[in-house]
């Protein structure tokens, strides 16, 4: 028996049996997320590169492979050097490799299901760039290298999320999304997001290990309706009640089928779509049918952005059973349980913990436990076999999440393991001034998440420190813990509205020494008397006081910070009823600094 | 002796003979600055309107003025109903004006010399819009319709600035372009900004009222050399020293020829100008020579705005001596000197004392002195005749500034005259809370005005209370008094850096009752050993202790204040020997709170 010839290799044999120089190979699925299932990992497949963004590109004599500076060890480490060589973004382009890899006059393919279509404009300006040119080629090559050893797609099992508890029913949602269409002129909308179509439908799913939803597309018709694209088979468990009466269902490769000039979809329609998510292979379809397109950002993005009464009214409830899995937590590593266990072990115990509630989905992303250094790596993840024990007289930075049957949760705690030294408490200290600007702050209609941005930073400059991230990002209603449009940072152009559901983590980090960060998720507060919104802080958890100097604090700081933790003490207490050596920590942990 | 028939008649008939259907007329002239000099205000002639902003169409049956909300009463008041329908820009529009008024199919025509290459393609899309054309049309009507009437320009007054004033030789400057140009891989630049070429070649003058430079634009080619392009006999009594050896001139009019391949712009040459400045006029040439064009911002505008040592020490001293007047100023209303006197009495002393200097070469601008309620008017100017007596009891705005040899100044400050009540005292004590948080800011390199306009917003906020315009703008250096690139903004979005010159001034408004703004120029300071950056305030004038309510301040807050009025004690003292009563009050109102 032969052992079978590298991907690269076959890949290469493949590319010139179909007549292309080059392939282009993204992290991404057709769905777009964050996470991709394991049978989408084809980047990790060819390259050996598993990390969370990039994309490589396989030319008949070299192959490259680019990500951010976050994995510029780790696409050295996990590929081949003597055929990868590896870039870091943005300061390499893929313009600028092509053009020294003698790119010129080179087709390169690209499957026109995994790229957006603008991300296909990027990607083909790119190659244009260089005097290459970007073919789509919906025969994926490295789908028929792979072959059985790909990895199954796991089983279905969608569910629905009760009226009740979305706080709107999908009849309602479609009036709105009618309405919106209706304000636009537009006949038609492809949403071409999962959430969005997961939130409008009321459905909720498994395809997904952090993130619970289906991976379905739609398609609304403001005289035809809403018709679900995807795997008919697997949604039909839910098709029933109000989604079998009002939607329809059909298999997404029948989309260009369905966008017929007969069905609606003709010179007279006006069809909008967001570039940002379609992927290129369905722009096609869209642009033969003779309809006027409009290029616009998705419209239930915008919808599910501004949670509802019932959507926070469980956001807050699955913060209390959430705070009382983190208290019992922090209680454990209190009393030595964390000590000698490795970060893995102990985001393994966290894990457990939450996983005893009936109403825990999943976790809602992988946890971040960095102990010492790597609490400086921002997006740490502890590969078992590979991380650190818990470090004495350190900080522990544990930054975990879940989704409940009712609310999505983010929190980031920092503790002291052992006895922290002077500069840890002056930097936590930092950090707790930036946190509670934003808990704080107070501002008028069409402020940004920019401005906001602006006011976390200022304490941090005021010490000479800063953090190379946002200060927060939008979170899902048990769909994507990061959603859009809004976000507390630099880039964060879109207004914060009443209802959003933001994170508040500023942090800090000392390279090979130990990172800080305190996260609490907020809403943005409904405007009062004088038309000013705030911030209501729901997530529940203390703050660990031994890292706080007080002398640094304000007294409107201080006294946010005792208010806050007596409203945590109040909030937690009957839930941890009769588990007293945890009550009785939290009493501690909570009292007035 | 029959009347002239009224311009737009005039126009009309123009029109006709020319064979267009419409013209635009903008309020700016050639060299596109805020000010511009009688002979330029065309539309003041033809529709009456004085505004600093607006411009008008005229059609065969119907014409329109347009302008911003601080104009919307000033439009309808200066021009003829019977004539001109008035517009509020943006909530109207030219192509939806144009439309309504059957603008399908016609020819507007437009000055090509009095827009510019990106006004003139925003005008396009708005004709366009509206199934209308733009013309550029050389031979402008409304400047043969005016004949005789036109106001002459004022007798040119070029002075060169001394080298140890502006603190670089011509030579030095014109090397750091060069480099600039290099590193664009340009060839040659179009300076199309008039306050870049005076500061470039250390030239200023008389051309217009508040703003001290000669109107003229300048050639730059790596290989051929500065050309200035402007009124060669105007600018002759300057033309000696370096600027005769290292600088050649041409009238603006030659341009076209100038550009000529066998001067180095042909083929292979790459020509950078800017569209936001330069008139479309000036772009048929460049358009039509062959060479590569590049678009961008002007490179002299970003090299100016970091001010030198000499600049900043100029600047700090012509704010001693501008303090000193704005204390005598001060301590005069303090002894009822303005009592029963009209605004424009009130600005006339102030200039008055400023015009003793024998540094003072022009108001900055003209002065804005709002009595009460005038006070709420943001951009209000008194006019003689029109404008109100001092009111008791009430807040006095004073907004002005003067450009004297060395520096320039723009200070605001709101004094109470009698007593002020409670809210008043709230709102001024909000604004200096603003006002100190961009006063103590400390940012990394990199942070923008945008991110230092939220610091300046959030204690207003916090109060209920915001401004509706900009925090600061950039300070030219005895040029324009407002200066790109920065700003202390929401659309601030260029990075502060080391030597630029800043306004910071806050405001609270009460329409029909007052206006609070509290205005100092500050210096971006050098990088400390962290590589945080901050502001140092150079205008020295005490902020009126009597509307402040000290138990609003925070600890920090106060002890600015009070190390402010230590430092402008300490530095107008001597200034003001011999003056005792001045000295006297200065003494009282620099005391700690």
């Amino acid at each position: 028996m032969t052992q079978a010839a590298h991907p690269v290799a076959r890949l290469r044999d493949s590319l010139q049996t179909i007549g292309l120089d080059g392939w282009y190979i993204g992290r991404e699925d057709m769905f777009q997320g964050e996470e991709v299932p394991p049978s989408e990992e084809r980047l990790a497949f060819v390259s050996g590169f598993t990390g969370s963004a990039g994309y490589g590109v396989v030319l008949a004599e070299s192959a490259a492979l680019f990500s951010d500076g976050r994995y510029t060890l780790q696409m050295a480490s996990q590929s081949d050097a003597a055929l990868w060589s590896t870039h870091t973004l943005p300061d390499a382009s893929l313009s600028g490799w092509l053009k020294q890899a003698d790119g010129a006059g080179k087709r390169i393919g690209v499957d026109p299901c995994l790229v957006t279509v603008a991300g296909f404009r990027r990607l083909e300006k790119s190659c244009r760039d260089a005097g290459a040119t970007l073919v789509a080629h919906a025969d994926n090559p490295v789908d028929a290298i792979w072959g059985t050893a790909r990895p199954q797609a796991g089983a279905a099992r969608p569910f629905r999320m009760p009226d009740r508890v979305a706080g709107q029913s999908m009849a309602d949602k479609l009036a709105a999304l009618d309405k919106k269409l209706a304000d636009a002129g537009a006949d038609a909308v492809v949403i071409s997001r999962v959430d969005a179509v997961n939130w409008l439908t009321n459905i909720r799913g498994h395809d997904l290990a952090n993130t619970p939803v289906n991976l379905v597309f739609a398609l609304y018709h403001r005289e035809n309706g809403l018709l679900l694209l995807g795997d008919i088979a697997s949604l039909a468990p839910v098709m029933e009640g109000d989604l079998a009466n009002e939607a329809a269902m059909a298999p997404l490769d029948q989309f260009d089928a369905l966008i017929d000039p007969r069905a609606g979809y003709g010179d007279d329609a006006v069809i909008w779509f967001e570039p940002a998510s379609l992927p290129q292979a369905m722009h096609a379809p869209l642009a033969a049918c003779g309809a006027r397109l409009v290029e616009k950002d998705c419209p239930v993005t915008a919808m599910k952005a501004l949670k509802n009464a019932a959507e926070l009214a469980g956001t807050r409830r699955a913060h209390i059973e959430d705070g009382a899995v983190m208290v019992r937590f922090l209680h454990w590593l209190s009393t030595g349980g964390g000590d000698g266990m490795t970060e893995t072990a102990i985001a393994d115990h966290l894990l457990d913990l939450r996983q005893r509630s009936p109403r825990f989905i999943a976790s809602s992303f992988d946890t971040i436990c960095g102990s010492g250094p790597n609490g400086a790596i921002v997006h740490y993840r502890a590969i078992a076999g590979q991380d650190r024990e818990l470090q004495q007289d350190s900080l522990l930075l544990v930054d975990s999440g879940a989704h409940y049957h009712d609310g999505t949760t983010d929190i980031t705690r920092t503790v002291a393991i052992g006895t922290p030294d002077a500069d840890m408490c002056d930097a936590f200290t930092a950090v707790l001034r930036a946190h509670i600007a934003v808990a704080l702050a107070r501002f008028p209609a069409g402020t940004t998440g920019q401005q906001i941005d602006a006011l976390a930073r200022a304490p941090m400059w005021a010490a000479g420190l800063d953090y190379a991230h946002g200060t927060g990002h939008g979170v899902g209603h048990v769909l994507q813990v990061h959603e859009g449009p809004a976000s507390i940072s630099k880039r964060g152009t879109t207004a914060l509205a009443p209802g959003m559901l933001l994170s508040n983590e500023p942090g800090c980090y000392r390279a090979g020494a130990w990172g800080i960060r305190t996260e609490t998720l907020v809403v943005v507060t409904a405007p009062d008397a004088q038309g000013f919104s705030g911030f209501e802080t729901v997530t529940l958890c203390p703050i660990d006081r031994r890292l706080i100097d007080a002398a640094l604090l304000l007294p409107a700081e201080r006294a946010w910070l005792d208010d806050y933790h007596a409203m945590v003490r109040k909030q937690l207490t009957p839930e941890l009823a009769g588990e007293d050596d945890v009550l009785a920590w939290l009493e501690a942990a909570c009292a007035p600094l």
